[in-house]
């Protein structure tokens, strides 16, 4: 198993990014490209898993998924960026490991119960659902990464990645010379940006500001935001440690402006207003290069298309390679 | 939903078959390929499914396969004899269908805990033995046929078959257009041919004779089987109710001989000897054409795999179309 620079993530295309995504996982992408060979894909399979009903829905958000990782920064000849259901081998891998895959590994995987209760009012109890972590994992040592960028609440899942790796290399390898290797965590330090209300961001809540949401729209969101709420005029004192508001600036606005800030709000000196209409000039320089490199993916839809053709093709071949061996191993190369 | 001409059928690459697959299952697919559109394949993938612990045994196992049903008598201008494993869109359909096959379906399939039982001798508690039965229903829709022929114990398969295929056009298709037929059982009438010590014939036994088995040693294992053991001499009246070889001559001996030997093994005038004589020569006749047309394919291992390469074109070029459709009717038509 020898070390190497690859780094497999993928995304569900159930909705639009929103802040909450950029600063928790993209902001992490964006700089593992500048160092890592990084293949990044639309995990539209995984979609079916929790969409199965209604499977249609899942189509409009692949380009869009696509388009608002384009629009962050990714960039197609740093990374790859494939879709998931264009690599028919993820689903020959996904075949072959669920017949190793103890259900035993299954059953007692405390995100299983976790997901399920999330997702209660789907009916998840498939045997698809059961197995997601099987396909996460063929997802991820099909492309034979040294590592997997994870948040410490997927490491079980990354421990099960493992376990199937080695139980793959166990039943078919000589000891000396296992294929898959165990992919380690590359545990990410996320920003986590609350939603406008204090609360996770979630589109569910209506708290969440989308990457491709038009800047009136944000203008109006971040005007109406409820900040440190005993603050009933300019002249009270105020608190930033219990402000919605405040969080959004140590993201994303410069951090020499910080102590200002503080002060100023403490000590009753700066407002509320003129705080959001800080905020709104940092959103602005974050969101206008982002909606600007959207505009071009929008006027042009077969550059985006372009993109995740030659995503695809890279990251079958890189599959195909995979498998050419895997069926080697295990004899199935007729 | 329209009738259709098309049958779909499958054996797992795990021994040479012997004569009590022939009668049991073969003799019947004889039949069928003179009337019905065929498409038989080797379930390599299935096979995985029991032998993932050591799956280079399987390999041997698939040309194999394919040779005893050329020697037989299959005809691949009248049939598509196939591998599983060489038609990835098998591996993506069964994917799909896992995501909307409920567990509860495959927990309480009767023939989940028989072959269990069965095979406790290996670990199955994996989550692809769960899932067999999604994989089989995913053999068969793939191709779309009116009709399997099963035999009464696999009843309830097929009706896990039509229960996934009808979630699928249920959760996809316009009501009145359904995607995928609900396959009709078409039960066929096996001739069990019992082993030569009259339990069940299974190679594991030692009571059985392969198809490919060299007539001396054919000859040694009729000459020896056990015949009426009440029976010591020839001078004593027996019984062909309780012997091991006459169910042989009624399989395999011309029908109009059966009332001679039953008369002259009950009143003492034809003895053992001349009975297994008799049944040499009906092994011959049988036999011996079938070790014919498999030597050809031993002298010439490129014969087989061109036919099995082009069974597999043409049942990859069916099972394209179908998922062609699938994609369609899920939107993962990109
Ligand atoms: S001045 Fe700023 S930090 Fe202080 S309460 Fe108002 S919005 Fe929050
Ligand atoms: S004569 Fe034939 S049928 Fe009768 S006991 Fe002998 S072998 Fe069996």
């Amino acid at each position: 198993m020898t070390a190497n620079n690859r780094i497999v993530s993928g995304m569900r295309p159930t909705g639009p990014l929103h802040l909450g995504h950029h600063f928790g996982v993209l902001a992490n992408w964006l700089k593992l490209q500048e160092e890592y060979d990084c293949y990044f894909f639309v995990a539209d399979w995984h979609a079916m898993t929790s969409e199965y009903s209604n499977p249609k829905r899942i189509k409009q958000f692949v380009p869009e998924l696509a388009k608002d990782w384009l629009a962050a920064g990714l960039d197609p000849n740093k990374c790859v960026i494939y879709q998931q259901s264009q690599i028919k081998e993820i689903a020959e891998l996904h075949l072959l490991l669920s017949m190793i895959t103890p259900l035993g590994w299954l059953e007692r995987c405390p995100t299983y119960k976790d997901m399920k209760e999330q997702l209660a009012a789907k009916d998840l109890n498939t045997y698809g659902f059961l197995g997601y972590p099987v396909l996460m994992t063929t997802d991820i040592i099909m492309f034979r990464p040294g590592a997997v960028p994870v948040g410490e609440d997927q490491l079980p899942h990354l421990e099960l990645n493992r376990e199937i790796a080695r139980r793959f290399n166990y039943l078919n390898c000589p000891e000396d010379k296992p294929f898959f290797p165990e992919a380690q965590a590359m545990l990410t330090k996320e920003s986590k940006l609350p939603g406008l209300d204090g609360r996770k961001m979630s589109k569910s809540y209506g708290n969440s500001i989308a990457l491709g949401e038009d800047m009136d729209s944000v203008r109006k969101k971040v005007m109406s935001m409820l900040t440190d709420t005993n603050r009933m005029r300019k002249t009270d004192p105020g608190d930033p440690g219990i402000c919605n508001l405040f969080p959004y600036h140590k993201i994303m606005t410069d951090a020499g402006h910080l102590p200002e800030i503080e002060k100023g709000c403490r000590d009753a000196s700066w407002g509320c207003v003129d705080c959001k209409r800080l905020l709104m000039e940092s959103m602005e320089r974050f969101l206008t290069p982002i909606h600007e490199r959207r505009a071009q993916y929008d006027k042009d839809p077969d550059l985006l298309w372009d993109v995740l053709n030659q995503g695809n093709a890279k990251a079958r071949a890189a599959a195909q390679e995979t498998m050419a061996s895997v069926r080697e191993l295990i004899g199935f190369d007729f």
